[in-house]
């Protein structure tokens, strides 16, 4: 296949007319695909259903003498902490296990810092006239919305194959108006990159001039290879604490991509000072959150390694589906040289850099031929990609088959605004 | 037996001899009695335990083509929003089924006023210098943190046999920075009382100043009868959209004393527009809540009807506590003249006023012969009780022998405390 940066205007008007043809067979099939969201399968949710099962006496509802049916413990079942301690490899007095959205444990501590302040502010953050944070882009679409929602100034920063470019954010954090930073440490979410020993090194020892700085740590694929071994990580509070920044660390984790994604069990791990700070502020919201649902998973997931072993059988059903995209791609796409992607080994996503000025275009195609991507743009705060590039894909929803078929559409829609832009 | 106040210094003296005496004995016996929230016991989460196995097959969690245990629909399932609208008598597209808790739910919508502002708000409310708050007085001191959370200044307001001091409520409404009220109109929190008729036209009729009032209507007790067969309660929603306030209202319950207190679920009732702004805002904090409980509910719960049926089957496990409570004081406390207190027949306390003065020091007793109630003053704002007097009894948690127990030792705290303030 010749690059089509190389062909001539008539080879690009053929091979346009050759691609046109196909695209207009697949649209006339009036297909309904979807690849937008980071969505476990029906496979992976039929395989976790004794999660259902596990709870039967009432005997089964007892944490030594509390009983989870009832009200009380706002920062969850120390069962539950247990668990999730030895997942993050923390401490069970340093997490707070709560209800079934890790995204909201997210919110609700930065809507405590914007409402009350945290554990080291001088003052609410409402009371400030700007708040800045970090984004490192392309990034998870929630992040930016929730930052976006407190009115923050969102501050991109270019991911390297390392993680965040370092070096820009030890200069950004000496303005005391830059009051966090967001990570998906391992499998970034869209990259998949795994930060390095070397970043989280210096992310951990940041001395940033704003005293309440947090280092958001959205640790939402720790245990989520799909395409390799499970990869040890290092509990990330012990490092921040052994560079004097233990108040710094909000770490998050989550069952959504273990058990069911609607139902599912999230914690947040951080300092004990900033857990006896929190605990009563979010005391003030909820009395406590859903305790039956967590000892269901004590007892469905039992520990890390048990874990783990579920984890392998999530593989198992993804590894296929992520290949089916990688296959193609690097069938289709890879020797036209109109796009370049990652090959991530965990994670939920592939994400993929198009032609400049043609990401919104292959979307817009897309959708036409009935196939649903993440909005292009999506990946960067407010919605605005300056190079109109980025497109994530997310695979894990449908069937191989269903996904061969959207992940065809979506190559030859890569060609087609390829070959606009380029002029035909 | 003879009132106190009518007794002479020798009879008083007696009497308080043998009162401490009494006390003392019980003291001795080294209890631990806990009457302080509404907690529902054992036998009560024990008689939901069907709740945990009415999900089965993978196609029990499927409510149309929705699959339950996915993410997605932040508003809740169209299921259970036919549900909660059957017990509210509401319509399901008022309807917003959340997590398990309906404080959450409190909590997170005047958070949106505060931070991002309500479908009639001029600005978020943290722009304001001053947001005022109608707390009617005695009051749940959890309503009341949350208020207090966001530095909003609570007016209280007396409540009547009827409800809420109508005339004071209406004469505040006309202050723009007045911007809500509580309310707990079936069953009131701590005192049972149920609004009247002509409370709730008045409060579905009022015109504040404000454009972005909240009419808050804890519905916590809708089918929370325990002494008497179910009482109908008006849609209040429709009756303030025939007053052209269909956006005032925001009306919220939850089945924490139905099924399971910890693990239960949560709704929000307000109008169409409302939802249709809130929605994307709630949207940014989570993805959905926990739709696999929601259809446990709905599976379990299936309909008002149905739900009524096992309302009464708690109201046969709750009578006889709220009887032993009430008895005993009727027999111990009201012929002495020392405390009035109500007759509630429904709700889950009773609301009692002790001698101006002596409600600090009756918990401090009980605290001191092993019985935990309620703390004084937190029925009110801040707090404070400017009377030190109103004492919330919860009965619900204790086995009825403890609670013998644990009402005989109150009894006498109350008598010490009287007869300490009318001296010795």
């Amino acid at each position: 296949m010749k690059k089509y940066a190389e062909m001539t205007p008539e080879e690009r008007r053929a091979e346009y007319a050759a691609v046109k043809a196909a695209y207009d067979g697949q649209k006339a099939l009036g297909l309904k695909l979807n690849m937008a969201r980071g969505k476990p399968g029906k496979a992976q949710l039929d395989m976790v259903m004794d999660l259902s099962h596990v709870l039967k006496e009432p005997a089964d509802y007892m944490d030594g003498d509390l009983d989870c049916r009832n009200y009380g413990n706002v920062d969850g079942l120390p069962a539950a902490k247990r668990l999730f301690a030895d997942i993050l490899g923390c401490k069970p007095e340093q997490c707070f296990v709560g209800g079934n959205s890790s995204l909201q444990l997210m919110f609700d501590t930065i809507s405590k810092a914007y409402i009350n302040g945290l554990l080291h502010s001088e003052k609410p953050w409402c009371k400030l006239d700007t708040v800045k944070w970090i984004c490192p882009v392309p990034g998870y679409d929630r992040h930016f919305k929730v930052t976006e929602n407190f009115g923050f100034e969102m501050i991109p920063v270019p991911m390297t194959e390392n993680g965040p470019d370092m070096d820009t954010v030890e200069q950004l954090i000496r303005d005391p108006a830059v009051k966090g930073m967001w990570n998906v440490p391992k499998y970034s979410n869209p990259e998949g990159i795994v930060y390095s020993d070397e970043t989280i090194r210096r992310l951990a020892s940041m001395k940033p001039a704003a005293p309440d700085f947090m280092l958001m740590w959205d640790n939402a694929y720790c245990v989520h290879e799909f395409d390799c071994d499970f990869r040890p990580f290092e509990d990330i509070l012990s490092l921040c604490a052994q560079y004097g920044n233990a108040d710094m660390i909000y770490e998050y984790a989550s069952t959504s991509k273990i058990t069911f994604p609607g139902a599912g069990v999230a914690v947040m791990a951080t300092s004990e000072a900033n857990l006896a700070y929190l605990n009563p502020i979010i005391n003030v919201q909820i009395i406590s959150y859903d305790k039956v649902n967590q000892m269901r998973h004590v007892k469905f997931l039992q520990d890390r390694e048990h874990t783990l072993a579920l984890m392998r059988r999530h593989t198992d059903i993804l590894r296929p589906k992520f290949h089916a995209v990688l296959d193609a791609l690097d069938r289709e796409i890879r020797p036209l040289e109109i796009a370049q992607y990652n090959r991530p080994v965990g994670g939920y996503f592939v994400s993929l850099n198009a032609m400049p000025g043609t990401a919104r275009r292959t979307l817009e195609l897309c959708k036409e031929a009935g196939v649903t991507m993440t909005g292009a743009g999506a990946t960067f705060p407010y919605g605005v990609d300056p190079n109109d590039s980025n497109i994530r894909i997310a695979p894990s929803l449908p069937p191989v088959e269903e996904l061969e078929q959207a992940i065809a559409i979506f190559c030859n829609c890569l060609k087609l605004s390829a070959l606009e832009k380029l002029g035909l």
